[in-house]
């Protein structure tokens, strides 16, 4: 039975762990919560940190193929084991491309794929230099996630809220939608690419308010999104799921916003909405089986629930007995 | 968080807990099996026979809610708890009706509920007694599925392959088709009715060899099968699913064949193919929440892969890159 290591086990492993028990497969979760979503859905939970050496090469070692369902992992001990000759998916160097946004955006730029134009920042400081490069947005360079470490300058009076770490500066892009195409690319090199969704931000989360698929777009828009994500997704060269963030500006551009090199929160609806699932992808390719068809049965909605400010306890859902 | 206990480890019971994660309840599972199929799904695994009277009733003890994979489960021991306030889902006497095909025809009789006509027999000599009964389907009252525990008497020279034990000598029905009518009924009395679907059977392995959902039956044969379904749920006055299996004879009577107090194999197509499945309904009985929208999202096909006979070892699936 083929043996799999995932590096988290967040909601995107149990998601991921629910539908690897449709395949025979053996799975192994690392995370330092033995409380953590997916700590019981997988037959071996190792109860270490992600961000630990030691932990992530000796699950490498137990299993036949590692993946991950978060980008803030020990990435010199996957280097190690790559080195080794174990399977990672997603290829390390990518984690570590990606996961840095400064790095993700050089390598966006390199490969002229189009982004909106950036600057790098240490500190504030480098903010009052780049005065005419506002109105920008601010991103941590690490660590950001779900709208945290993300901050928008306007102008002079915003540079405060700005971070003092090193973060990227970008130009703000006058956004008409936000859409994400969702590739899966197997170790031949193989993809299938998930139909572009719509995500519908909150304006003061700055996180997915509620996603649409597919996306309320042309169909000459929706080629050209297929045509970037593809072309992200070469330029990376390797085998994962990625999910792959645009803006459609005003003016008719796609730019590409940001990689992520996993399962993402812009593909949950395909678990019922589409013939085959990002997660079920993800372990299709894990086990070198065909890709299948991403394509939707039906149109969907995912709804993201955020808790009311303040409150705490039990969630109170308004409204549940009628959606369900 | 409502505490769900389920005896059986078997593929229900994984199916039940793939599900089980999308909602905020914890899983016991009792098997006696550690690599049972449900066995590394569950929050808490005990690992005990589902039909040791304390090991029943240990588990029952440590959750709000107790249900069931399998009929063979201790039930002296679901009756003890049951008394003592526990809530049993299905209720244990319809358990044990059930699970006995001779205490099951005579339920059905009782009730008015059409079914083949049928005799009880100890032991072979009793079909002798019987010869004017044939040809007729000799089924062991206990212990017998997917077609283990069945036999066709068609005359006098297959008395021999009849069973030495208490079983039930049926008439044999001319079968136009075989269907199954799955219900969800909540601990309030109400129920909600997956259509029709239409289980094609070996005619060597007597199993399902693929089933087609909805039924290709007509609306007429479609109202009286909901309206026998609802007729055996009301009989059985209980909460649970109840897997109502049919006979279409030729001559356009509808039968009930079988009932099973539990998710059955003639609903595993729900998963996929409809809103909410037969898995999805009883988390929602189990958890006291509205029983849902049973439709199909589209029509669909279950297909039942049988290994080739004699053949042992790691199963080769012929077509498999074809279907995925």
């Amino acid at each position: 039975m083929l043996k799999i290591g995932i590096l988290g086990g967040g909601q995107l492993g149990k998601m991921l762990l629910q539908k690897a028990a449709d395949y025979p497969v053996e799975t192994y979760v690392l995370d330092a919560d033995p409380h953590a979503p997916a700590a019981h859905l997988s037959q071996h939970f190792v109860c270490e940190k992600v961000t630990d050496f030691h932990a992530v090469c000796e699950l490498g070692r137990l299993v036949d193929v590692l993946t991950i369902e978060i980008e803030n992992v020990n990435v010199e001990a996957l280097h190690t084991l790559s080195q080794q000759g174990k399977l990672i998916i997603p290829s390390p160097h990518v984690i570590e491309t990606i996961r840095d946004k400064g790095l993700q955006k050089e390598f966006l730029q390199k490969h002229g794929i189009p982004t909106a134009p950036f600057k790098l920042t240490e500190n504030k400081r480098d903010l009052f230099a780049n005065i005419d490069f506002i109105p920008a947005v601010h991103k941590l360079r690490s660590g950001g996630y779900d709208g945290r470490g993300v901050q928008i300058i306007k102008d002079k009076n915003d540079i405060n809220h700005g971070f003092d770490e090193p973060s990227v500066l970008e130009k703000l892009v006058d956004i008409e939608k936000e859409i994400s195409v969702i590739v899966a690319r197997n170790t031949k090199g193989e993809t299938s690419l998930f139909p572009p969704a719509e995500m519908v931000f909150d304006p003061v989360y700055h996180l997915v308010d509620y996603l649409i698929s597919p996306a309320t777009i042309g169909p000459q828009v929706t080629e050209q999104a297929y045509s970037l994500a593809q072309q992200v997704c070469n330029a990376l060269n390797s085998p994962g799921i990625f999910a792959i963030e645009m803006f459609l500006s005003k003016t008719g551009e796609l730019l590409v916003n940001e990689i992520a090199p996993r399962v993402h929160n812009s593909g949950h609806h395909t678990i019922e909405a589409n013939y085959v699932s990002q997660f079920d992808a993800l372990l299709r390719i894990l086990q070198n089986l065909p890709l299948g068809q991403p394509t939707p049965i039906k149109p969907s909605i995912m709804i993201n629930l955020v808790g009311e400010p303040g409150y705490h306890g039990k969630a109170k859902y308004v409204g549940l007995e009628k959606v369900l």
